[in-house]
């Protein structure tokens, strides 16, 4: 949760005024999104999303992330969409950082995702790497295979001190992840942040997803693996088979697997789990004290962690025969 | 901000099925009120908040609360109104906390007050203390003068910490403000904790009052000298006597002071000074490392503190002449 940034309604008055949104008549500071300040913006117009982009969203990517929104929404994808002031822009600026405004997207996140969750949210994931083909801009993953090793060099002695013999083993993952990391996967946009909390859905059914600041070109079975990791796991740490196996299936109904892309799952999770675990690692060491975010636990990757060690097969009894 | 306790889809469901509200369509924890954790709920109905109340308010008091606001609101006030399940039933409860469902006020908060705001707060201080009359149920206020010295015996030591000598001179406060309290001033309900983030404008006119968990019977004189201490400082620690003169005369707009309450808004307003260094001297040791909250600085209130002791009579250039 956060609201990092505050804006006076002078502030916000100023902006509106750019806009063809009418005034403000509400203005409330919503727990969503780790990132960056959210607000939830009603003016004289309908319901918005005010976005303060915070410091670990690189200025740079900001046009990548809102003209793939507006892209996916014009194709389809249940979206917020960004707003055009009158000007034509959709990245504006308020106490010299970047903001902007986007649509409200209704729906409720599955606090406690049920295989009929995922079977929706793995068809929305597929739907998602549909409506975003052809987007013209394209965004390395800097977060993909290539940049845990040099993550980890820094985050040795944390995961020692988090678990101890942690860092060798995290070593030999990365060794093997580095050796056996696929490259001919079919690659696209992807979320690269598909958590249950990002996903909304109305009366069961897949309603739309929300915080694109990870998205980036990379291997479309990559996302899925990320999900399977987000999605499939029960709270006391084991692998829920039948969640796995509904939310490919449910991706596979829009767009299907490849065989290399299905064999490929196993080593995809246990790297999507290393990168949730190498950023949780991170921010557990980085959270200032007094910050409003409460950073995520990395040991619950960890376990996941385990899971993929031992079992890798598991994640593939979720592909349908 | 806060948000404490997570309602998942499931419980949210249940609940929404013994009301006359529809389905929900989204929901979203608000970063607003430091006492509870709050939902900005949107149903098939329209819009509402849904409060979990958290340890720090009383259950026995939430009846007070509740049925306050739905008198008000009967009574013109423009505030949050309690919703009713099919049972008549206003409290409710989730994960073994009490909640209510109550409905969505629109306004803004104003960031910075001017002399307008504060005349148009005054004019609502009043509107609610009208409102209010013939209320049936009672609550005494337990951060009332009585409470403070109590308070103050288990803080001498954090209030040396946070400044030397300091300890000494709050001492000094209490017997004064025990010695000169006024005792004689007319009473009624009284929000208690009427700052700006809990008063809300439409295009520059009072729009309502939130966050009623602190409203108690007390002096009506109280009340505004709890706002004169929150609306007319400046953040160099400067009384702002154009403020205060806007928040008297507006609210002696609607409802005239006599001589006993005027000439008793120094030594109120010393008290109220007092009352709200002690609970955030409170908080600010008691708040647990990664709390969703960021306690508010007690030294505010210790600079506002030495503006009453240096010039008691400076709050009473606010009143009209």
């Amino acid at each position: 949760m956060a609201v990092y940034t505050d804006i006076t309604d002078e502030e916000l008055a100023a902006l509106l005024a750019d806009y063809d949104l009418g005034q403000a008549v509400s203005l409330k500071g919503v727990a969503e999104g780790i990132e960056n300040s959210n607000f939830l913006l009603e003016t004289e117009a309908g319901r918005f999303f005010l976005t303060i982009y915070e410091r670990r969203v690189k200025a740079a990517d900001l046009p990548f992330f809102l003209e793939l929104l507006r892209w996916i929404a014009a194709h389809g994808f249940p979206s917020a969409t960004p707003i055009a002031d009158r000007e034509g822009r959709i990245l504006r600026s308020v106490r010299g950082k970047p903001c902007a405004i986007v649509s409200f997207l209704p729906g409720l996140a599955a606090r406690r995702p049920t295989a009929a969750h995922c079977r929706e949210a793995g068809a929305g994931l597929a739907a998602l790497h549909l409506a975003a083909e052809g987007f013209p801009l394209t965004r390395a993953n800097d977060l993909g295979q290539a940049a845990w090793a040099p993550m980890f060099a820094s985050l040795e002695l944390a995961a020692e001190a988090l678990k101890p013999g942690l860092a060798k083993t995290i070593s030999f993952d990365l060794e093997q992840l580095a050796a056996r990391w696929p490259k001919d996967l079919p690659q696209g946009v992807i979320h690269a942040d598909f958590f249950p909390d990002n996903v909304f859905f109305a009366q069961g059914k897949f309603a739309g997803a929300i915080d694109f600041y990870f998205a980036c070109v990379d291997a479309f079975a990559y996302d899925i693996a990320v999900a399977l990791n987000a999605w499939c796991f029960e709270p006391d740490g084991s692998f829920n088979i039948t969640c796995a196996r509904a939310l490919v299936a449910g991706y596979e109904s829009r767009r299907r697997l490849s065989d290399l892309e299905r064999s490929a799952l196993p080593i995809l999770a246990h790297g999507a789990a290393i990168r949730f675990f190498l950023t949780r690692l991170h921010d557990w060491g980085a959270t200032p004290a007094g910050a409003l975010v409460r950073p995520k636990d990395p040991l619950e990757y960890e376990r996941k962690l385990a899971v993929h060690r031992a079992s890798p097969d598991l994640v593939l009894f979720g592909a349908p025969a």
